[in-house]
């Protein structure tokens, strides 16, 4: 794991937080993308080497509504940036680390990413990524 | 806000999740503290520029032993480094957040603190901190 890559937050209204977090961080996001594959509307804000992410649900089957539905608004994930997300997969599963992706995804910013289980991780949801290369 | 400066997580044993997290993040805790007046027992971790920090309860009326009877081990808040904590205090109180504590206080790992009310940050507990110089 090379660096803390970003904290997601699950709102329920991603315009509205977008305010608060521009005032908390005092920086606008610098990008704002929708993943329709995980039924999220995002928002990127950058604070240090490190982002803060937003997520609002775009559907209701979305894993953020869900989240939400289940706990409330809150902090949804850490994600740790790492240089080679296929080998750190390996690696945590014969360290035995249940992961929810064997195979990297294709995720928001330009990552491919792969969560680790919160019961492996003291409840914590955590995810890999790696930037993908543009060739 | 400079960066993000620590992660908080509430884990019920923190010897067992220690070695979770070292195997995770590839090192061992660099610090371990006792902090009596919030009623925790902490280890710190690096990654990058931030820390990961675990939090284990030290008796029954602790802030934590409350989180995770409420909703389990987890992500319990996110702190940012700032450089001066009374100022950023002030700023945000202006602009309608609701701060837990209006005058700093001592933390762990040699620092001021003040948290923010996690209803004003959409769910998520804000902690600020600012490094005690040592003169």
């Amino acid at each position: 794991m090379e660096k803390i890559e970003h904290i997601g937050i699950a709102v329920k209204n991603i315009s509205e937080a977008n305010k608060i977090y521009e005032t908390l961080l005092g920086s606008a996001p610098y990008k704002s993308e929708k993943v329709a594959s995980e039924g999220v509307q995002t928002s990127f804000f950058r604070t240090g080497e490190s982002k803060i992410e937003l997520l609002e649900a775009t559907n209701p089957e979305s894993p953020i509504a869900k989240f939400i539905e289940k706990r409330g608004e809150g902090i949804h994930h850490i994600a740790f940036a790492v240089s080679d997300i296929e080998a750190e997969i390996q690696r945590l599963k014969k360290e035995g680390f249940k992961l929810l992706n064997d195979v990297p995804k294709k995720g928001a910013d330009n990552k491919l990413v792969a969560f680790l289980h919160p019961k492996s991780c003291n409840g914590v949801l955590i995810e890999l990524c790696q930037e993908i290369e543009n060739k």
